[in-house]
């Protein structure tokens, strides 16, 4: 009799935010980068993916994959680069041990939710790709090591990578033609500095202008000050970043943040024609995250841009009251702030044109922390019958 | 009988606007740049100092300069300076000439007047020193030539030795301690190239918020990614440019005046903490001339920006219906428009969503072009008598 059981898995994965920023590809296909990179991983209390991963002979209709309760579009060169790894190193399982069953010979069904707005032009192929990833990686039985997933997740989105750790993790470029040592390495975890804070400031105009993949590869073509950037600076920063965090030194960790972020933006806005990620509210964040900073007579606030508008400020939990108090005033209106802070009293106050730049420009905002990488859970968007749960 | 006759010259000096940025002092205190830079020097038209400088045994007052009708601080390093520089070069020409009045002793006084509104921003401390010493140039009856008295303008404001000359000028790093090598030279006459032209897009929130000379002394000191643009990426930029503005190449010389800009504004953002002087508008600005460029099928208009939020966009006189008649659709409502441009008619439209960011922006336009450097006139702001001429 064959088999027609519905295998599943389904697993979180969370969203994480560079302070090495990556920015070029020295390898497109492989999505081998020019520079490591370093991030924090944020907590899937607030922002994560949900992925049920599946697999059946019963299943038809090739592979697929439902995001947010749409189709998905499954065929692009990323993902078919997932799916033949992961099923590669299902099929070597099934090889050496010809009592399993043979997942890798069956098509295979997501489904996948985020629980953030898409609309808010946070990354979100990052912890898209790495739940994918170890979705699939749970639902073949597979004993890769968040290391050796990230080497998957990669070839799918680079940022990726770091999502298949909690904490503080390392994205290392690697020499490799091949891009076997282009992996994720966990610098600490998030028990080792929990009291990590980040407040992201949700810009209006969050559509992108040029995307994240073709932007960094006209500035590796075209930037006359990228190579420094590659050469000099990021290795500089990466090793001054492990050592903050290693140290639980907030103020080092801020300034390389800061830095990181002005140095990435600088080579988008040095590429011809020049990328413009952040507006004048972007601006306007940074001149308030400067003005916290200088009221506090220490640096208890640092700035960071991906490729958006977006601000996520990061700061430790013991300031939490100047920081929260102090964008509340300005943003008040603004849905996302969690239960309590409307009381929150900060002594700093910000100059009227910066609290309504912001006000202007500011959509929603969302409080998080540093959190802990993909959970394998038991809630399933897929049944033991193969559908799509209704939700 | 003592001598008490007042002395008297006037010259006229013009603003430029470099193609090839100056950003960075290597020697502060003499104005000696990290870099060389190139620039258009701007009709007198349209923007340039009017200076009368005169000198009398009879002024009891001492030094003394007024500004466009309001006595302006003289005793300032950089105006010391030019003073003690021309002092000494009239000096040398009186012990070796006896019969000479001895202008060098006497206190100087000087009346100075700008055609355009010092309110919009536009770098006008450049035809200020220039005028200033050209002026008392005329007065002392110096032999220097325009490249000899670059070296004093420089050390009142940098940018300022490269208005004494007009057309496409050139002001050389060097690299003596003193500064001797460090002047300006005549690329091309503006006769070699009279058909470029520049339209100036001024930003209604014009306030600088950094200073240019403390701006670059800030990038000087923290940008990682500076060594890299003066080492590498403005030498390529110059030796272009040089190549560009010798044969008339106008995609060439719009290539790399946008290049630089982008690369200038790099490295401000570089910066830590990062200086902004493009805003919105100044984004908006530079997104039409790419879509004018893309329309037309080839480099028809360029944009830089100094330290400011003001675009400049050159371009060549046979292209003139097509960018006037765009941004005059955006900007028709605006001052400073010349008699028959609302008549042009290009077939270029842009977005309204870029039309009305440049309308909100931008407070008024200045229609110019290439011009020549200072010229000597009859035209007194100083009376016989030694008073200001009320006007």
């Amino acid at each position: 009799m064959a088999d027609t059981k519905v295998y599943r898995a389904s697993t979180t994965a969370p969203v994480n935010i560079a302070v090495v920023k990556y920015w070029g590809k020295r390898d497109p296909k492989l999505n081998l980068p020019t520079n490591s990179s370093l991030s924090v991983t944020l907590s899937q209390a607030d922002l994560r993916t949900l992925t049920t991963a599946s697999c059946s002979s019963s299943y038809t209709e090739g592979d697929s994959l439902t995001l947010n309760g749409e189709a998905s579009d499954v065929s692009g060169a990323r993902t078919q680069a997932c799916f033949r790894e992961l099923r590669s190193r299902r099929a070597a399982l099934e090889a050496a041990d010809a009592s399993l069953p043979k997942l890798s010979a069956m098509p295979v069904k997501l489904v996948s939710e985020n629980n953030f707005p898409t609309a808010a032009g946070l990354a979100s192929s990052a912890a898209g790709f790495a739940a994918l990833v170890q979705a699939i990686a749970l639902l073949y039985e597979l004993p890769d090591s968040p290391s050796d997933l990230s080497l998957v997740a990669r070839q799918g989105s680079g940022s990726a990578c770091r999502s298949l750790f909690g904490g503080y993790v390392a994205w290392r470029m690697g020499d490799k033609d091949d891009g076997s040592d282009s992996k994720a390495e966990l610098i600490a975890p998030a028990s080792h500095w929990p009291e990590m804070r980040a407040l992201i400031l949700v810009a209006s105009a969050a559509k992108k202008g040029v995307s994240s993949t073709s932007g960094m590869q006209q500035t590796v073509a075209t930037s006359g000050l990228f190579q420094q950037r590659i050469s000099t600076v990021v290795p500089a920063n990466m090793a001054l970043m492990e050592e903050a965090v290693k140290a639980k030194d907030f103020t080092k960790f801020a300034e390389v943040t800061m830095r990181e972020s002005n140095s990435f933006h600088a080579t988008c806005a040095d590429t011809y024609p020049p990328i413009f990620y952040m507006n004048d509210v972007s601006r306007a964040a940074i001149r308030a995250v400067e003005h916290i900073n200088a009221k506090a007579g220490k640096t208890i606030a640092a700035y960071t841009f991906d490729a958006g508008p977006n601000c996520v400020v990061y700061y430790l939990e013991e300031s939490s009251s100047t920081i929260l108090g102090t964008f509340y005033q300005a943003l008040g209106e603004v849905s996302g702030w969690k239960e309590g802070t409307a009381g929150i009293k900060s002594t700093v106050e910000l100059e009227s044109s910066l609290a309504s730049s912001l006000k202007e420009g500011v959509s929603r905002v969302i409080m998080t922390g540093v959190g802990e990488g993909p959970i394998k859970t038991e809630e399933y968007l897929i049944d033991e019958n193969g559908q799509a749960v209704k939700r």
